[in-house]
C-alpha cells in the first residue's frame, strides 16, 4: 500500500524516536487544549533537525500527504488539529528545541521552532536579557507556533507583536527547499521581506523551523499601577499622556467595572484594588531606570489633578503586582463561572476603541434584550476581548446554540464596519474560516488564495486552515 | 490598430490632464537622475485618484500594455525607468498627492503615493508632529516610491525604514483590484501581513495608491555629537552604552579618517570637528526631553574617560549641527571628486560590521592593489557605504570597465560569507539584477518568482525589475 510505503519510508529516515502511531501517544494532539475541536492522523513525526524536518516535508509532497505543523497545541481557533479523514501526518516540531545561539550584546537569540516560550524567558534571563514578549500559554506554547500565529500578549504595546520580535527567520517551503532568512539584517532591500509571509501564515505556506528573535535589556525598575478612571476614552487620554512623558509603557490594560465585580465575585483571594469604585480601570506597566516609581507617582498625582483618573494605587512591591495582574488574567475564567458568553477577539484603529467599547457593547445589549456586553483588554492596542454575557436565568447551551451565532455576527459586522479585524490574536483557523470568508474583501481573500497557491500547489499545507475555499460557506457569523 | 484603441480608450478615461505623449514631456522620466538609464514609453498616464488609477491597471491589463509606475524619478538602480522597447506605458502617481487625513493624536496621517516627502514633513510639522524619515532626495521622492522601495535613511536606527512606519496601505493589484488595508490595525491576525508584500516590491507586484504613516512627536531637544575613535569596534560600543542608558539615538553615522579628509579637501567651507584626526568618526544625533545636552555632555566625558572615545564635541547650536552632517552628507561628493570609485550599498548584521569594515577593506585592498576601500555610514543598522577607489593615476573610464565588475563580484562574495545583503537601501531595479540572482539562494528566488507569478500572471507590472528572469545572466558581478 501507498501509504505503508510512505510510513515506512519516514520510519527510517527518522528512527523510532521520530515517529509514532501509537494511539495514546497521539491522542493528546488530536484534540485542541478546550476540547472544541477533534480530528485523526496517520501517524506523528517528530524530527528533531531542520533537515530532517525537510526531508519529512518533502517525502509528504512526494506522497500527497497533509501536513498538520504543531508545536505546544495551545490554538484558541483549533489552528493545530487536523481534520476527521486521517489522512494526515501531525508535524510535531517539539524536538527541534535548541537555543542555537544567544547573544545578549547583539540583542538576538536564534531558537528552534519547538523552544517553549517560558524555557526561551529563562534562557535569557540567565544571561541578562529578555525575550519581551508573554502571554498566558507560555508553558507549553512554542517558538515555532508563536510565530506562524504571530502571537501578541501584554508587551505589545512597547514591543509589538511576534512579527516585530523576529529578527530572522528559518523555514521549509511546501516542496521541502529551505528558506534560510536567519541572519538578522536591519536593512535588507532585495525585494518584499518574505518572512513576513510565513509569520501568520498558520503553518499554510510552510513550516517554521527556527528563528532569530530580538532581545531587550531587563529594566532597572518596574512600575505596576491599578488606577480608575470614567471612561475609556479617559484611559486613552491618560495612555497618550504617558508615552509623550516618555515613559516606556509596557502594557496597559483596561477593565471595566462590571469585569472587576465578577473577578471579585468568582475568583478566590482577590482583593479590589481601589477602595473606590470607578466605572473603568486600567492596569498599567511601566518599566525604565532607577527612580521610575517615584517619577511614576508624580505622573499619577498630575493626572489625578487633571481629572483623567479618579483613583490610583502604585503596587508597593512584587506580591501587589501580581494580585493586580491575577484580577486581570482571571477575567475570562470569572465570566464562565458566572454564566455562559461568547467571546470575540477583535481590533480596531486605537482611536476609535474608546468610543467602540461603548457603542458596540450598548448596541448589541439592545439588539439581543438582556444580555451584557463588556470589552477588556489591551486598549492600547485597539484589541479587546468582547463578551456578550447570556441574559440572567437563560439556559446556557440552548441560548449559545440559538444566539450565540447571531451576537457574533452581530459584533463582526460592527468591528468590519470601523475598520477592524475578526481576529486581532488568535488567528482564523478553523473556527473563524467562514466568517473571514463573509466579511473578507475580495482582493484580499484572492491575493490569500493567489499566495497559498503559489508556494502549495500541491495544497498540503494545513490544510482547511486560514486559506477560505472558494467554495466556502458564507452563512456562518 | 490596437495601441491606438488602448491609448484613446486612457486618454477618454484620464482627461487631457492624466495622459500625455508629448516627447518634451516625457522626456525627463525617461532617464533616470544620474543619467545612467535610458528608456522610451507608449505614454505617460497621471491619474489623480485611486479610482483611476485602478481603472489604468485594469486597462493595461485587458490590452496586456506593461505599467512602470513612477514616483520621484529617485531610483538609484533604475527602478523606475522603463525599457528601451517603448511598449511601456509610465504610470506616474505625482497627481495623487493629497494628504487625506493628519491626526496628531493618533500619530497617523493617511497620504497620497504621489505626495512629496519634503511636503508630508510641513504638513507633520505645521501640526506639531513629524514623519521620522528623511534622505537626500526628500524633495522630489514621493510617499509611493519610499513605500514600493522601503526606503530607510538617517533615522532607521530608532524608527526603522518604511516597513515599520507604514500603518496601513491601498494599492491596486496588477488585476485592477484595490487592496484596501489602510485602516492602522496594531493588531489583526487574518493571514499573513499582505501590505509587506507591496513594501519593497519596486511596483513588480501592485500599484501602491496611498499609506497610512506613523508620525511621532517633535523632540523638546536635540543633541548632536561628532565623536573621535580608535576603530569602529569603538562606535559600536558606544552606540551600545549610549542605548542602554536609555538614550533615544536617532543617527549613529560612522566616518573614517580617510573620508573625513576628502570630504575637507574637496568640499569648500567644510572644517575638521575635532582638533585632533582620529582614525575614526561617528555622528550621532541623540533627542529627548529638555536637558538632554547635559546627559549627552555627562555620557560623551564618561566615554572618554573609559576609552571608548578619544575626543568629541557637542554642536553648540543648530548651525554647527548642520556643518556636522554637511560633512557625513558630502562623503560621496567628495569621493566622486577625488576620483572614480566603485560603490556598494551593503548590509551585515550589525555585530558583525565593524570587523567587516576592516577586514573587507583590507582583503580588496590586497585582491586589487593599489586601491583604497573604505565604509562610512549607517554603522547602527548594519548598513555602510563601501567604496573602492581606483589606484591613483589609474584612468577613470579604463579602470572602471576593466576592474568595476571584478571589484564589485569579490565585494559582494564577501558581503554574502557573512549573512548580508547585496542591497541595504537602493533595492535591485535593473541596476543589481544580475548579481541578486548569481547571489541568491534557489529557495528564496523560487519563492519570489511564486509570488510575482501568482500576483502578476501577465507579467505587466514594472517587467524587468527585482525579479530575475529564469534565464537570467549570471555572470555579472
Amino acid at each position: 500500500m501507498a501509504k505503508d510505503d510512505f510510513l515506512n519510508a519516514l520510519g527510517t529516515m527518522l528512527g523510532p524516536k521520530g515517529l509514532t502511531r501509537d494511539a495514546d501517544a497521539l491522542a493528546p494532539w488530536l484534540t485542541d487544549w478546550r476540547g472544541r475541536y477533534h480530528g485523526a492522523a496517520l501517524a506523528m513525526a517528530m524530527p528533531s533537525t531542520t533537515e530532517e524536518v525537510a526531508a519529512t516535508v518533502r517525502l509528504c509532497a512526494e506522497h500527497r500527504v497533509p501536513i498538520v505543523p504543531q508545536g505546544g497545541n495551545t490554538s484558541m481557533v483549533g489552528g493545530a488539529v487536523p481534520d476527521a479523514t486521517g489522512s494526515a501526518l501531525i508535524l510535531s516540531l517539539r524536538r527541534t528545541n535548541r537555543v542555537r545561539r544567544l547573544d545578549p550584546d547583539a540583542g538576538a537569540a536564534v531558537v528552534e521552532a519547538g523552544v517553549i516560550l517560558s524555557d526561551l524567558h529563562d534562557a535569557a534571563r540567565a544571561r541578562g536579557v529578555r525575550f519581551p514578549l508573554s502571554l498566558g500559554a507560555k508553558g507549553s506554547a512554542t517558538i515555532g507556533g508563536l510565530c506562524s500565529t504571530n502571537a501578541g500578549g501584554t508587551q505589545v504595546l512597547r514591543f509589538g507583536t511576534m512579527r516585530s520580535l523576529v529578527l530572522g527567520l528559518e523555514a521549509i517551503l511546501p516542496d521541502g527547499s529551505v528558506l534560510d532568512s536567519l541572519a538578522p539584517l536591519k536593512k535588507d532591500n532585495r525585494g518584499p521581506d518574505l518572512k513576513q509571509l510565513l509569520i501568520g501564515a498558520e503553518g499554510t505556506l510552510g513550516v517554521i523551523t527556527a528563528a532569530t528573535l530580538q532581545l531587550v535589556p531587563e529594566p532597572e525598575e518596574t512600575a505596576t499601577a491599578w488606577i480608575g478612571m470614567d471612561s475609556p476614552q479617559s484611559a486613552l487620554a491618560l495612555l497618550r499622556r504617558l508615552e509623550r512623558a516618555g515613559f516606556a509603557v509596557e502594557s496597559f490594560e483596561s477593565v471595566p467595572a462590571d469585569s472587576l465585580r465578577l473577578v471579585l465575585r468568582h475568583i478566590p483571594g482577590t482583593r479590589p484594588p481601589l477602595d473606590s469604585a470607578p466605572p473603568w480601570n486600567a492596569l498599567v506597566e511601566v518599566t525604565g531606570a532607577r527612580g521610575l516609581r517615584d517619577q511614576v507617582e508624580a505622573a499619577l498625582a498630575d493626572a489625578l489633578d487633571q481629572g483623567l483618573a479618579s483613583d490610583g494605587v502604585l503596587a508597593g512591591n512584587q506580591a501587589q503586582a501580581a494580585a493586580f495582574w491575577r484580577i486581570r488574567d482571571s477575567i475570562s475564567e470569572a465570566e464562565r463561572a458566572s454564566g455562559p458568553a461568547v467571546q470575540h477577539d477583535i481590533s480596531v484603529p486605537v482611536s476609535a476603541m474608546p468610543d467602540f467599547m461603548l457603542s458596540a457593547a450598548a448596541e448589541v445589549e439592545r439588539a439581543f434584550p438582556g444580555t451584557s456586553a463588556s470589552a477588556f483588554g489591551h486598549l492600547g492596542d485597539g484589541n479587546v476581548h468582547f463578551h456578550v454575557r447570556a441574559p440572567a436565568g437563560a439556559d446556557p447551551g440552548r441560548w449559545l446554540g440559538e444566539q450565540g451565532k447571531a451576537v457574533s455576527a452581530f459584533v463582526y459586522d460592527h468591528v468590519v464596519a470601523v475598520g477592524g479585524s475578526i481576529s486581532a490574536e488568535h488567528g482564523i483557523g478553523q473556527m473563524k474560516l467562514d466568517t473571514f470568508a463573509r466579511l473578507t474583501d475580495p482582493a484580499r481573500l484572492n491575493a490569500l488564495r493567489a499566495l497559498k497557491a503559489a508556494f502549495d500547489p500541491l495544497g498540503i499545507m494545513n490544510p482547511g486552515k486560514l486559506v477560505p475555499s472558494l467554495a466556502s460557506d458564507a452563512t456562518a457569523p
